[in-house]
C-alpha cells in the first residue's frame, strides 16, 4: 500500500510538527511528550478542555484546538491511545485555575489512560472532570470498547463544550453541557473500503469488490453487517433509521446534521448523502437547522461516511454558532 | 469500483442539491441551467466573479462561493466543462452593474465554453473580462490543454480576486489582481492512486503497486514521469524544485504555501509533506508567511497531493487575510 510518508515510526511526530508549523497562529506543539496546545494557554479563569486519542482520525483532535473549542489535544500513535504522561502534561498546560475537562471517546485504552492521567493531574492540584462520548448506535460492545463507541459526535461535543468554556462557564457547567450534547447525539457509519495503518502496511479488514460494511467503527472495527453495495439513498436510510429510533428523534425536533467523510470519500458523495438524509429527516417532521459536511472524524484513507444527528435546543444552538477559530472549524473570527 | 452514489447520471445534480441545502445560509442553486450563486447576488456596484469547470474537484468551485470570494460557480459533468448556457446564466445572475470576471482554468473545453459565454453575455449588455489560470509547471501541453494546466493555484486566484472585488475594486483592478496572483503562483502534483469517474466506472489511469506519477494533472492526465514510490520528503523535493526554479522564487521572498490533497489522502500525510516543504523553502531563505493545508482542488478519490507556492506582497497578503465566508474557506466573519 502506498503512503506519502517517511518512516512509519515517525508519522505522528512529523505530522504534528507540520501541523504546528502550518497553524502557528493558533497552536504550538510540545514534542516530549507530544501534545498540541493553544498558543495562548493557559487562559486565567477559563475552564481548560483537553481531548485526545489515537492518531489517524484527523482533523480530530488537533484540528479542533483553538479559540472556542479545545485547549489541547493529545495524539497517540495511529489508532493507539496516548499514554497518561502527555495527557497529564497537556492538562497542566491548559489549567488556568478553573479546572480542566477531559473529553474522552469511549475506547477502553483511552478511558483507562485518561482516568490515570486525571488522577495524576489531580494529585498535582488540578481539578479535573471527565466525560465519555459514546454516540455510535451501531453496536453495543466492540473490538476495543465496552459499551458504545465514541465517533464523529465527538466533534459536536468539543465545539459546544468549547464555546461554553470560552464564554466563562464553570467546570461543572461545561461538563454538564458536554454531557447534554452526548446525550442528544447519535451516529452510525459505513465503510466502502478499508484503511491501512502505516506501520501495519496492510488493510485493517477486507471487503469484497461489491461489499460494504454497515455500522463500521472508526478503526475498522466490525459493524452490524456486511452487505452488497447499494444506492447512496438506501445506505443513508440504513444509517438514519437506527439513529432516529434511538434518542428517539421525533417530529418537531430541531437538529444539526453532520455528514462526516471517513477520509477517502469524494465531497460529491458526501453531499449526495446529505441531500437524502435531510430529505428523510424532513419527511419525519425533523427540522435540520444546522449542518456540517466534510472530513471531521476520519479513518485514514477509508472510503465511507458516518451520519450524526444532534437534537438542538436554543442554548446548544447558540453555543454551536459561537465564534470558533481552529485549523478545521472556523467562523465568527 | 464502489461509490456512494445513486445513478451515475445524477451525481452532479444531487451533489449540487445537497450542497445548496447544507449551505443555504451562503448559496442557492439554480437547477436549469445548473449553477451555484451567492444568496445575496447580485451586489449592486460590486464586480461579480464567476468560475467553473468539470465537477470532481470539490470544493473547487462551488465551495468557494460566498462573501469575499466567488459570486457564482458553474459545475459541469464530472471532469467535463460546463456548456456556455449555464455560464451565461450565472454571469447575468451576478452582474451588479460593475461587470463580471470569469476565472477559467486552462483546459481547452473550459476556455472555449467560457469564451462563448462571455460573448453571449456581452451581447446582452454585461461587461465581461476573462483570465486564465495556468499554474501547473509539470508539463507544457497536456491531454486536454494547450499550454500549462490550471490546478490548485486557482483557489488562491479566486480568494484574492474575490477580496479585491469585495472591497470595491473596479473590473480592471480585480482582473489585474487575479492576473498578478496567477503570475506569481506555481504548482505541481503527484498521484499515488488513480481516480474513478462515476459514469466510466473504472480507473482513469493505472499505477503499479509500487509506482507514483510525478506531475499528474487533476483529471489524471499524464505528468512528467512514473517512478517508484519513495519517501514523502523526496517526493516533496521533486515537486518543489521545478516550482522554485520557475518563477523563480528566491531568498527573501515571502510566500503562501498550499499543500493540497487530491481527495483520498489522509491529513497526516499532507502535514508530513507540509513540514518538509516549509523546511526546504526556509533552507533557501524563502519565508512561508501564510499556509493552507487540506483538500481544496481534488480529483475525486485520488490519493496524492499538489504543492503550490505564491509569492506575496503586502497587497496580496492583505487580500488573502480579508474576511471570507464560503463553505470551504471561512475566516473573519
Amino acid at each position: 500500500m502506498k503512503k506519502l510518508i517517511n518512516d512509519p515510526k515517525h508519522v505522528v511526530d512529523e505530522a504534528v510538527a507540520g501541523f504546528a508549523a502550518a497553524h502557528a497562529d493558533i497552536v504550538r506543539a510540545s514534542t516530549d511528550p507530544v501534545y498540541v496546545v493553544r498558543t495562548d494557554a493557559p487562559q486565567a479563569g477559563k475552564v481548560g478542555i483537553v481531548s485526545g486519542g489515537g492518531s489517524g482520525h484527523e482533523p480530530l483532535h488537533a484540528g479542533f484546538v483553538g479559540y472556542g473549542m479545545l485547549d489541547a489535544a493529545v495524539p497517540g500513535a495511529v489508532f493507539t491511545s496516548p499514554t497518561p504522561d502527555p495527557i497529564v502534561a497537556a492538562t497542566k498546560a491548559v489549567d488556568g485555575g478553573a479546572g480542566v475537562l477531559h473529553i474522552v471517546k469511549n475506547y477502553t485504552g483511552d478511558v483507562l489512560n485518561f482516568e490515570t492521567a486525571a488522577e495524576l493531574a489531580a494529585a498535582d492540584g488540578v481539578e479535573v472532570r471527565s466525560m465519555i462520548v459514546n454516540d455510535d448506535v451501531a453496536v453495543q460492545d466492540s473490538l476495543y470498547t465496552a459499551g458504545r463507541r465514541g465517533v464523529a459526535g465527538t466533534v459536536l461535543v468539543e465545539k459546544i463544550a468549547g464555546a461554553a468554556a470560552q464564554r466563562g462557564d464553570s467546570l461543572d457547567e461545561v461538563t454538564a453541557v458536554a454531557e447534554r450534547v452526548n446525550a442528544n447525539v447519535r451516529s452510525m457509519g459505513v465503510a466502502l473500503t478499508p484503511c491501512v495503518v502505516p506501520h501495519a502496511g496492510e488493510p485493517s479488514f477486507t471487503l469484497a469488490e461489491d461489499e460494504i460494511e454497515i455500522g463500521i467503527g472508526i478503526h475498522g472495527e466490525p459493524g452490524r453487517e456486511k452487505i452488497k453495495l447499494e444506492s447512496a439513498d438506501l445506505i443513508v436510510e440504513r444509517l438514519l433509521g437506527p439513529i432516529i429510533d434511538d434518542v428517539p428523534f421525533s417530529s418537531g425536533d430541531q437538529v444539526l446534521l453532520l455528514v462526516n467523510g471517513m477520509g477517502g470519500t469524494p465531497q460529491v458523495e458526501l453531499y449526495i448523502a446529505y441531500r437524502h438524509a435531510a430529505e428523510v429527516l424532513r419527511g419525519k417532521g425533523i427540522d435540520v437547522v444546522r449542518s456540517l459536511v466534510g472530513n471531521y472524524t476520519t479513518s485514514l484513507e477509508m472510503q465511507g461516511m458516518s451520519l450524526s444527528v444532534l437534537k438542538l435546543d436554543s442554548e446548544l444552538t447558540e453555543l454551536w454558532d459561537a465564534p470558533v477559530q481552529t485549523a478545521a472549524l472556523r467562523w465568527g473570527r
